[in-house]
């Protein structure tokens, strides 16, 4: 069984690969190009596996997984700009699917301190960009 | 190719664990421990696979899907509190996780009878609880 | 210009009116007259009216809406059970008008307190049940 | 990794078999067999899979996407009667099953044009044909 | 205070004046006045406004007016096609907002035989065409 | 009779006054006032009241608006930076509401040329910066 639990958090951005000239950028992003930035309100869903404690009738315990999103996801990017003021984005460019990589990263990086028992596991996360782009990391 | 089908139903229940002691179940389910219970709107999707049949150019009979689902899940479940009303929680934690279990556990059982030619067949369940919280179980 | 802002909340709660028989209860209210009681995800929007702040650019400070919100309305109804476990319904039926008037009757009371320079002012709240049921109530 | 990116398209249908008799077909579809049809609003997601483009962080070109989408089925089935004005139904019943089938065999059909590199790949798609029926093909 | 209750149809419409050119009715309607049709699920909300039964806890019965809105309206338009298939519309051009007027007019009609007591009053009914347009009448 | 019509935009903001000590903006905007900004998906609603046109069967040509919106609010702050890139913000705090009043203002002085008959009038606009935060202005 999966338990997929859902997170928000707003943050700006602005795409604009370093390695390629202004017209290719322009190009290749468009309006997300913008040198000022714009930003959107991220949705988060972290689903999670396991076997179910016949104890609790649970798969995982929500309070454990919530503080673990909370460090290593909301604090990290929630309000802030990822291009500026956020963990993991120096020369990487802030698209959705690098957004997702890192919070992968950084879950997995931190999975075993928060559930040292070894359940449940991660089992992928999904982030919608806005309405129209869903991005899925198994 | 998969059907899903999303159906909705009402129910009140407490989390509570029979086995463990008070202080327990107010650290693990926290308000949801509170004795009088609470309750929630849950959103059912049913997906089922199956080939199409040529001639309807249907995978599923709606209103035997429908029937099923009425009968095993609705009936049973809608506008009940699942501690004290409802069917299989006796001394299982009526936790959404146990839900599902029992859930899936009806449907499977009736569900040759409800499609005798042997298809399509069950492919998973999913119960959102809250909007922040989603259980699948294939 | 108003502010509507969104709170969610989880309840149980059974119709029975004291004072009509069995058979009337029955008719009246079908499934929510189950003796074992259900519930529900309820959304409340509070919608608040106010001229602007100059210096802030906003018309209600939210960290006191909240707060009124919290002590007022989430931490009487959430996650309890309505008939047994709420303020507000001995006799009373808790059916969503009234749970609307409760609300806003204990958000009127506190709101002086909350607000005490006399701005903004409650403007409505509105109430949803489930999907297909909204109240309003100005 | 995936990205889903969402569309939507309003078409009308009537469901009819034309091997079946009319009772039959009366039997099968209810009201969607009423003669002059009827209409849904339907949201397609298509799911596509690749490797990261290290340069721009990208694993589709999203102008790309949209117009093979745009091509090969929203000026194909929008604003369109899927029984009397769209490819691929002539003694076909406009089931959304069918319809799904179609959409990803135009897709299928034109993706090597659309992307010569070779990637991404068509995941699946799926067609919400009303907020109860939704259909997957992978 | 108000009841907003929601209830969902499909049907499907050509949008196309008789009274003008075929130039003009291209230039005016676009992609809707392509002559086979096309389809929306509409959502409907009928908003009623009335005072509190003091015994009930309700300002209105749910039965009688969901009795109403099948009667005047899911039975006149669900799953028809607007043009061909429905009460209203014979020179009219079934455009969404001539829709409005015409439910508002067939609630307004029957209202008294289905609450002969005089309340609750039908407040307003909002139309939701599409995501992006809806339509209200008081 | 009212038509709604609703539109989606993208930007990013940082809330911070400048008459206001460092302190005080912490205290006041929170997570709002981090230095590198943040960002939303906006949906704006525009509300347009005026009488039906009995030939076509409409109250407002939806081109003519879209382009309106398009002109004055989409090109000025669709995947913008308010506070660095937007007209209307050099001193002013960039809330939600100031964007309300700021919108409302542009559309209001563009309307004569773009609806030069007198109709239909513009209602009321509403923003939803968050899913828990809505802002209307009449």
């Amino acid at each position: 069984m999966t338990l997929t639990r859902r997170y928000r958090f707003s943050a700006s951005h602005r795409l604009h690969a370093p390695s390629l000239a202004a017209s290719e950028n322009a190009r290749i992003y468009g309006k997300c190009n913008n040198p000022y930035g714009h930003g959107h309100d991220y949705v988060l869903e972290v689903s999670v596996r396991g076997p179910l404690d016949e104890a609790t009738g649970r798969i995982v315990d929500l309070d454990s997984l919530d503080g673990l999103v909370r460090a290593e996801v909301l604090d990290a990017f929630d309000h802030r700009n990822l291009n500026l003021d956020a963990p993991g984005f120096g020369d990487v460019v802030p698209t959705t699917e690098n957004l997702a990589i890192e919070i992968r990263r950084r879950l997995a990086t931190a999975w075993d301190r928060a559930f040292p028992a070894g359940a449940p596991e991660l089992d992928r996360i999904r982030i919608q960009e806005t309405k129209r782009n869903i991005f899925e990391l198994a």
